[in-house]
């Protein structure tokens, strides 16, 4: 094998720098939610099959990674299927799907919440609620790769299962804000509710169709209000509504005006007053905790999952143009699907590869989350190595991340071997320094070099860092 | 779906507890490996089919966890094996494995060690030599799942590569030293040469298989001196060379003793000769450090791995019995597999769900890797949660972990909460305390209460804590 050997098409390889600018932003938010009080928990890259099939729509399902049974799974094809198969060939692509679930057993988990619900189903009797758990694992999707669109990415969710206290979602409005605050990110919070959704939907005279409603609804940045309203048309909304809508929906005005607004249409929809309390209630909440971010009410927001009950939240970016970079809602049934009903959640989800990206094109990775070894003492020999050690140990014992260059190469070399791993500190003991209790300590980004007395290398190390 | 939910056999949910335990041994691992320069990296969980096959021979191959090929898989499959299955049920054990090329070009990675020579030879152009790299990541094997043994586990991988100096293995001495020594586990170092093995080979008249020669050492502790003896006779050893072999690898004597003999034995081999001298040039290095754990020279340590080529090394606990904790050895070829020929790299692994048995049955985890929220406020209703957030705030300001109870339910539920969860502190502001501006603090493990100014609780949470 002469070639270049290569990784699946959608999947990546993160070197030393990705991977420290990636646990930066994992570390930034795992710290955050455990300040909170969410636990962590991990669930197996493997589920069974029938955990995930169903859960995602028609489209959802086939972009699930199935795994093939080992051993010998083509004794599982039955023969029927086979004489098709030989038979008809062009009717491989129906057959493929019948087959699929013969030879295959186990699929990779596609996102983080239904395994979540399993989880929680399955360990009802050991978990005590309210449940505030968080995941960071990778999930895989057969999507056609793109820019930006892998086939496998890290998502970090984090879910308060068992309680139904608008308290939660206050308490995630704040994480949200804590997370990119030490970021440094500007970010924008938006902010609806399924419950105004439908209440919406009902006084337009569309309460049996709520999806129709918001679909129209979701499309408004793309399509402009001239075009959803003349969907809405179509679908029967009468003028006097679509009239008392326009206003509502516009991104203009503040958050009040827009609850004042949907007060007057709202006033005969049961759902949708308990939406809008549901709505004052949390911003009430919220306003106490002062946050950096601004919150918007923007009642486009449907963020296409079916499962919300309540609150929907999305997250954009205000330093780049960017899809949400976070998002989530809350649900009142997610482990119902296999058979615990009522158990009411809120959770949401960060999307740490855009927040990779954010970060990166405004360059404000840290300087700390892009160094990896912060010393290096040089190799001029085993007698001098023999020096090195001891005071390379006393430098780590302040956790002060060091090494030494294991062999005694040119000096060039080892200095450019720093360069290229961006050490910041080099420290030279030849024969001279050996002979004379010093360490030459160079500072790289300088060029600045100085003798410090063997005994306060730590220290004077400790001051440089 | 009524039934309880389930997981595929082999594989394991990780609740909160044993989480935090095993993101301990990981964080532990990790910070270790990061003092002495190791960079992170992280490969895909899906390699390329053939990426992986033919690596791990014929037994391993069938272990490797295969991908379906998303989308019309079966147009894959050529009518002819089809015919042959429809004709043939009785040969689908061979056809499954025909198939599996067809309708399969992915799979999860089997362990750490062929993804990271993938990497190397495919970034040979980016990489800096040396290349100091740790990878923590989970592999997927399709073994009979049983005690101990998982089909998903994490491996916890260290390797110096395109560097030969023996101050790298020295090093990882001292890395399995400071690992276990923060785990507080007592362990054993074991440590053997490739090159002594083929020299004891080649001085008994079986240079030419190695691999024979050691197979039957390695079973010593198993079968016992008398069989391997036997054995040895039959593959043609002579009696003379048996009885100069059976004191060196005997576990019995010093290290300089079995040194002694083994100069006696192998003084007209020199791949032997060389393995005394790596031997004997690591010794002196290891010396230096004044390790904890006592490191001894086992002859009969092999590691079954054909890859290694210099030192072998081995970690045993001496607190409980139990398979090794931790392996590696020096490779001169790693990457050859890959068509990148002669770099020479060294390296260790740590079986991180070892180690956590280890530690689970003598009771080793501390404290703080067992417990989660730090501090519960409980909930007295919404008045009295608008005084507790920003005294919360200021607790987590100082990194405790602290969380408010959602609901205002009974105090004893939450009190029971804070219980289940093995909160050690609870903090109670009901009315009165709110008119008095003092917080009702209660240890957990003791029972103990006092009150405390709003003005100090921060500090004085910190002093308990």
């Amino acid at each position: 094998m002469n070639q270049k050997p290569s990784i699946p098409k959608g999947t990546r390889d993160f070197g030393p720098l990705p991977m420290m600018r990636r646990n930066y932003i994992f570390n930034t938010i795992r710290s955050v939610f455990q300040l909170y009080g969410y636990l962590p928990i991990e669930t197996p890259a493997m589920e069974n099959l029938d955990t995930l099939m169903g859960k995602y729509g028609d489209e959802g399902d086939k972009l699930v990674f199935k795994i093939l049974n080992s051993g010998d799974f083509a004794s599982g094809i039955g023969e029927e299927q086979l004489q098709k198969l030989v038979e008809h060939p062009e009717s491989s692509p129906l057959i493929s799907r019948v087959l699929a679930s013969r030879i295959s057993e186990k699929a990779l988990r596609y996102d983080l919440t239904v395994p979540f619900a399993r989880f929680v189903t399955q360990h009802r009797d050991e978990i005590v609620f309210p449940f505030k758990r968080f995941q960071i694992q990778p999930v895989w999707r057969a999507d056609r790769p793109q820019k930006g669109r892998y086939r496998e990415f890290y998502q970090c969710d984090v879910d308060v299962i068992g309680s139904d206290s608008l308290l939660n979602e206050a308490e995630l409005f704040k994480i949200i804000d804590e997370v990119f605050c030490k970021l440094g990110l500007r970010v924008i919070i938006k902010i609806n509710n399924r419950k105004i959704l439908a209440g919406l939907a009902e006084a337009s005279g569309l309460a049996a169709n709520v999806t129709d409603f918001t679909v129209t609804l979701d499309k408004l940045d793309k399509i402009g209000i001239d075009q959803v309203k003349k969907e809405w048309v179509s679908r029967g909304i009468s003028d006097e509504s679509i009239e008392k809508l326009t206003p509502i929906i516009s991104k203009a005005g503040s958050n009040n005006e827009k609850i004042t607004g949907l007060k007057d249409f709202l006033h005969a929809s049961a759902i949708g007053l308990k939406g809008i309390q549901e709505l004052e209630t949390l911003f009430n909440l919220i306003q106490k905790f002062k946050l950096t971010a601004p919150v918007e009410l923007d009642l486009t927001l449907a963020r296409g999952l079916n499962y919300y009950t309540g609150a929907i939240i999305e997250v954009k970016s205000l330093d780049i143009q960017i899809g949400s970079i976070c998002g989530g809602g809350r649900y009142d049934d997610l482990t119902g699907i296999f058979g615990m009903p009522g158990v009411s959640g809120v959770g949401i989800s960060f999307g740490a590869d855009r927040v990779y990206d954010v970060l990166d094109q405004i360059n404000a990775f840290p300087a700390f989350a892009q160094t990896g070894t912060q010393v290096l003492f040089l190799n001029f020999g085993l007698d001098e190595v023999a020096v090195c050690q001891p005071l390379a140990d006393s430098i780590r014992a302040n956790g002060v991340r060091c090494e030494l260059y294991p062999d005694p190469v040119k000096i060039k070399k080892q200095l450019q071997y720093a360069d290229q791993n961006h050490i910041p500190v080099v420290v030279m003991i030849g024969e001279t320094e050996r002979n004379i209790s010093k360490a030459l300590v160079k500072i790289m980004s300088t060029g600045e070099q100085k003798n410090v007395d063997f005994s306060e290398l730590a220290t004077e190390i400790l001051k440089i860092i």
